[in-house]
């Protein structure tokens, strides 16, 4: 399944974390397809600090984004592309919002929560978790951090 | 620690629940108050449905209000009260926003993410989490949660 459409679907989630970190916010993005046409429903960078939100992650802003425009809060019809793997708050808000599934990029060891820390759709009071696909423009997720931290120093 | 400003304090939260009930909303509310002078900052109820939107619940909502209203995503000066333990979206945007203490109700044994499933603030790569306060006005939340449930069967 990580075929050249996951890519291009990816790419609109990297764009976004370019954004962000031109914003001087962490860089990752994160982008929401409606797998049904293919369309792109929203995508966003973190804007934590540009909102003074510490909820602004990506992912919450894609979602909150598409769930306006599709107006509902159930987005089923619906794939979330990341380029870092989710946080706990974002991963739980994937499963609240049925998203049907999850591509991501460079996996988290210290913040991620799908294959690390809370592993939050592992849990039985996880009531939607989505299918999974990692590992999808990882290598250029990671730099993008990797540079933005060596900036930072 | 729970003393009479601590019940004060969850009634508001309380009185934010039971305006979610009257929208058909989960009845969970959350107040934020600013420890330093005792001042509520912000508060609100569920508006998942209200507001088509997978991550408006109470607890992120009054979280985005009070980082709105303070100007900084960094809740540090800030206590949370919630009527239901957080769920683990909820939970994560707690450590995100450095808020001090985290005051609950009840305890959702099959959604909560602080005793329960993923208890978030038990992991390593959580970089900060609250002091944590249960049991406050527990009665009255859960009488609130079973009558909902009650009317929707």
């Amino acid at each position: 399944m990580i075929n050249k459409l996951a890519i291009n679907n990816m790419d609109c989630a990297l764009m976004a974390a370019k954004e962000a970190m031109q914003l001087g916010e962490v860089p990752v993005g994160a982008a929401i397809i409606n797998y049904l046409d293919g369309s792109i429903v929203s995508f966003s960078g973190n804007r934590v600090e540009a909102d003074s939100d510490p909820t602004a992650h990506a992912e919450i802003l894609a979602i909150r984004k598409a769930a306006g425009i599709l107006n509902t809060p159930r987005l089923n019809m619906c794939d979330i592309y990341v380029t870092l793997e989710p946080c706990a708050m974002c991963a739980k808000a994937i499963s609240l919002a049925r998203l049907r599934r999850l591509y991501f990029g460079a996996e988290d060891p210290k913040g991620g929560a799908i294959y690390n820390g809370p592993k939050i759709f592992s849990h039985s009071g996880c009531n939607h978790y989505p299918e999974i696909y990692s590992g999808i423009s990882e290598i250029i997720s990671s730099r993008l951090l990797r540079d933005f931290f060596k900036l930072r120093r």
